[in-house]
């Protein structure tokens, strides 16, 4: 029996804004929950500034151990948009004006003041690159080979991925189930541990919470067998009720 | 004249709660915000998995090239918080009960259940740590030398920042005022760029937006010193003007 493959994906967010605290990041999340239905897991997300150096290592480090790289933010048409060449870099290959881009700006800016120099930008791509659909704004996504480079903007990053649904090699997605418990986790953390220990092809995740005056947490079993996933959460339920502890189907 | 010293720090988030999508993470841009009141600025920002290698790997990495570490999440009682191990194992110290979170624990559950084996675990820290006061929850923070461990959820490390404002030495704030424009950023690009290289003291970062059928950008002008950030807001300022572009003080 061979063990069951994994796909991962690595996500690197270019961007001041979020480092500053100005702009609340929601790609980490939809992007993560879009590649598990894709059967590919977000192993690790970074967050770099906007400098070359700084992209150019995060890019190369996280390639290399995964099987996809996503990166967010700086693929406009000002100068802190410098994703594009830094992925050059990092790929050492030169920027080229991707001939299909150029066109679809071309339609889009054609009733909007016409495709300047600095609009232009929106079509460079690194060498070998093909596009990834924005109905948007017309400025695409890019695709080298197992690098994806999205828009910052979380609706267009939507978009983008709406458009590379279903055309990524994965395994099996991870189900998860919620079991939701009005009990401070201390109480029952040996409960937790010992039913992880006895169910191998799960994982148990406790995330505690303070509500209505009462703390409680959400248990999270995570597997990629809908069989052992179904089997664990039934004996995680039964070992709380044995300790007098009621659990939600579902979480609370 | 020695150019002005910037003091950086990292964050590092540990969660499988976060790389699944499940949670949307709320701290960097809290602890991004109140770093910069510090006068710290947020360099770089990874998420990490709850493997102790991936932490170890993190913390290591950061923690060298950075004034100060933090991260966030598993400090918890259960068995998936494996936090104090990774790090300790990070710095190659001991993990030890620390006598005086013994203490704290001690009295937080002398009327809740009493302190178990499994609550003990939130006394545990990296040899040589003191600790972060928490007022909510009794588990504290820790504190090893420039390394900072806090909770994962965002409102008890929101108080234990707040037990830290004014004990971190760094330099002078990021300052930033915005500017709001109707108009596609890429319409005044490169007014955004030669204004930029005309105040080498500031940058310029360009946000765009779509809201109310209609494109818009805030341009978000940063620096360390006010006067040079005032001048360059009014250079701005009156280059989109003469370019026709009326702008919103403040942002829109």
């Amino acid at each position: 029996m061979s063990e069951e493959r994994i796909w991962t994906a690595a996500l690197v967010i270019i961007g001041d804004e979020i480092l500053s605290g100005r702009t609340q990041d929601k790609n980490v999340s939809q992007i993560a929950l879009w590649l598990n239905l894709q059967g590919i897991r977000l192993a690790e997300v970074r967050v770099v500034p906007d400098v070359q150096d700084a992209i150019v290592e995060a890019v190369n480090t996280l390639r290399a151990r995964n099987d996809y790289l996503f990166t967010t933010g700086g693929i406009g048409p000002t100068h802190d948009d410098i994703t594009v060449d830094a992925i050059a870099a990092a790929l050492g290959v030169p920027v080229v004006i991707h001939p299909k881009a150029r066109s679809v700006l071309e339609g889009y800016y054609a009733t909007r003041g016409g495709l300047t120099e600095m609009r232009l930008r929106m079509a460079r791509v690194p060498e070998g690159a093909d596009l990834i659909e924005n109905r948007m704004s017309g400025a695409p996504g890019i695709r080298h080979g197992r690098i994806f480079i999205m828009a910052g903007v979380p609706h267009i990053t939507a978009m983008m991925l709406d458009a590379l649904s279903g055309t990524l090699e994965g395994g099996k997605p991870l189900l998860s189930d919620t079991l939701g418990c009005w009990v401070p986790e201390s109480e029952v953390a040996d409960i937790l541990s010992a039913t992880e220990k006895a169910h191998a092809a799960c994982q148990i995740g406790s995330y505690p919470f303070f509500r209505e005056g009462r703390v409680g947490a959400n248990f999270v079993i995570r597997s990629t067998d809908r069989q052992a996933l179904d089997i664990c959460v039934a004996a995680l339920a039964d070992a709380l009720a044995g300790a007098g502890k009621e659990t939600v189907a579902g979480g609370i």
